[in-house]
């Protein structure tokens, strides 16, 4: 028996050497999957489109057999609205005619050869380790994710944060990530990023260091660690932790792959942190992804006379990014609360807590009776109810001051 | 005849040796502001209550002649809700309790000698030289404004930035405020702030240095000046600039009083920049202040490692305030346009403006045809694309990218 052109035991054989346990209803489809990672580039939408309409094997079907663009369009029919027919035909047209030349199932069964040799596995949607925010990616969804390390750490993302920034980071940058990623592994939260030079690199080893877990996106095959100068990292990351792609092996990385690539580091991570980046950093595309995912977008201000954080204040001013500047506010990102902190951000002083205590919603209060009240300093007292006022939370009347009740 | 119990000719010298003009009709009334600059304390609302209902002259009558408090109320009666007459009643018990003491029509006039021996003079609302700005402090409005230098430096005020922060500057916080002041001094701003230690220190010096206006407010007498370490800096501030109090002569300056000198800092000025602030900076208060009134409020971001920087944070973070980086984004806080930038911020790189040129709202492209139709290189194309994204210009669609129309 044969399948995609391949005999259907060499197909069945591959996939266990990967661990990927198949059987006569689901081998088709898998092995669809892991040749599919090798068509289409990734975030290639018309892939997704298609997969999600008639399945990976289905849509693999569909090219092997030549059908027509007519053929498609009469069996995704009912995923297009009529006045679209037209422009989606010529764009089937064009994804097959840019498909059909990586056409190669005897090319496919040696990605999952190269992939067995270096230990990683085979993820699909539905496999449990998958991490299933990735899916908000919709039709850009990658089609198969391969794993080196251990699946459970890509998992463990539902509880994680990306960190990531620019490979020309400064000793401050470098202070900042280490920071920030044994701060979060230290507090259960899995480290993501793309073991790039720099800020990505940093984030991964101070996780490491932590005891953390810690993952890694490539935008090139799992069996070639990228950039080299970080093969003994990515190694690290492998034995605790996970190292990732949706380009099956012996794919090279390119420009269009990284950008693809820092897609899944902000589709898979809770909330995403820019450490520092220039004006025109790389880490401003997977913050755009965060972003454009409605994800939480944090990014780490520096000095204004550093080039290298010139992204960071960029993402504050026009991006909506918040300003981030500890562990603590990174974690309230993801909306858990930092013990001690009142919801909502902030924190009050004790100081504050005090006045607040002693004020009236509808008799003025002096600073001076502020003061006796709480038994504290009347400077102090004037310091907290200017945060306060600057809080709203107080306001100046004729003869002294309101406490202003508000729902929070 | 007799004024406040004072030979009317008497107080009229002493207005002509300050250089203000009084005649029968107006000599009560500026010698009773200048009076009363010296009995209230600044930013005491009762006093401007009365003053704003029976005139400052009027105010003093009252005073002088011991009116019940019945009778005030009475006379200031179309100005209360009857409902709170009770508690203005023990306001102004309580008021006028605090003024007795300080009721010396001997020491005002004296405080005029004081003013007129260090070439201060008096300003007063209707003075051609009075900003304009302040009086949105309503009943906070001062009462009168004593001024050394060049009361048109004042009203300059009309087009300023208050540049303030910490009196413990860094090297890095130092260098921000020279930059900002002197970029924005020779671009037109007359620059506002507190002659204190630090940061307020340097923004006046560059703001002299590039021959630019600036003007600052003090928390005692004009006459004393404080920091007594600032003296020379403030003599050359009286120069060209305007060094201002609401105290009169011989007045000491205390917390209090700095705390409402911040008030007119913030009022006076079109927006206010925290430059570089600790957590519990006295800075903060002003910023609360230009927040209360609706002033744009900017804070410049610093290492996340320097507690020096951690109040502007917390500014940005928790109070709104725009991150502002450069002279520039400075200036975009007041509304104004900075040439080569595009209205409503941000600012397109010319590669952008290509891509989005070579996009259509219709028809999907990819970022190879961008390539082709804007002669830019496929990697160029992508950057821009990304931060495109970002910005909601610009979305992914099946098979390619388009334009997104949208209104400014």
């Amino acid at each position: 028996m044969t399948l995609f052109g391949l005999d259907r035991r060499e197909v069945e054989t591959a996939l266990t050497r990967l661990g990927v346990e198949s059987d006569d209803g689901t081998t088709a489809e898998l092995f669809a999957r892991a040749a599919w990672s090798g068509i289409a580039e990734p975030g290639d939408s018309m892939a997704g489109f298609l997969v999600s309409h008639v399945g990976a094997s289905g849509a693999l079907t569909m090219l092997i057999d030549h059908w027509s663009t007519a053929r498609i369009l009469d069996a995704v029919a009912n995923g297009i609205a009529g006045s679209d027919l037209q422009a989606v035909a010529s764009q089937v047209e064009n994804a097959t005619a840019r498909w059909r030349p990586r056409l190669d199932s005897r090319s496919a069964l040696q990605q999952l050869s190269l992939a067995a040799a270096c230990h990683a596995t085979l993820l699909t949607p539905g496999n449990p380790a998958w991490p299933d925010r990735i899916d908000d990616l919709g039709l850009h969804t990658p089609l198969a994710l391969w794993v080196r390390g251990n699946p459970a750490a890509l998992r463990s993302t539902s509880r994680s944060l990306a960190l990531v920034g620019a490979r020309a980071a400064t000793g401050y940058g470098e202070h900042v990530a280490t920071e920030a990623a044994s701060g979060l592994a230290s507090r259960g939260f899995t480290v993501v990023s793309g073991a790039a030079y720099g800020i990505d690199g940093m984030a991964h080893r101070a996780a490491l260091a932590t005891q953390g877990t810690t993952v890694a996106f490539l935008a090139g095959g799992v069996d070639r660690p990228y950039p080299s100068g970080h093969s003994v990292l990515i190694g690290r990351i492998i034995e605790t932790g996970a190292v990732v792609s949706e380009i099956p092996c012996g794919g090279a990385p390119s420009k269009w792959r990284f950008l693809q690539r820092n897609r899944l580091i902000a589709a898979v991570s809770e909330a995403t942190v820019v450490l520092e980046a220039g004006w025109r950093s790389g880490s401003l595309n997977t913050a755009g992804h965060a972003a454009a995912l409605g994800r939480p977008l944090g990014a780490v201000p520096g000095p204004v006379t550093s080039a290298a954080s010139a992204g960071c204040h960029r993402l504050i001013r026009e991006y909506g990014a918040v300003c981030v500047t500890t562990v603590d506010e990174m974690v309230e990102l993801v909306g858990d609360s930092v013990p001690g902190a009142e919801p909502g951000g902030g924190g009050r002083s004790s100081d504050e807590i005090r006045v607040l205590d002693a004020l009236s919603v509808r008799s003025v209060r002096t600073p001076e009776d502020v003061a006796v009240r709480t038994g504290l300093p009347v400077d102090t007292v004037h310091s907290a109810l200017g945060i306060l006022e600057l809080d709203a939370r107080v306001a100046e009347r004729p003869g002294g001051w309101v406490y202003l009740p508000q729902a929070r």
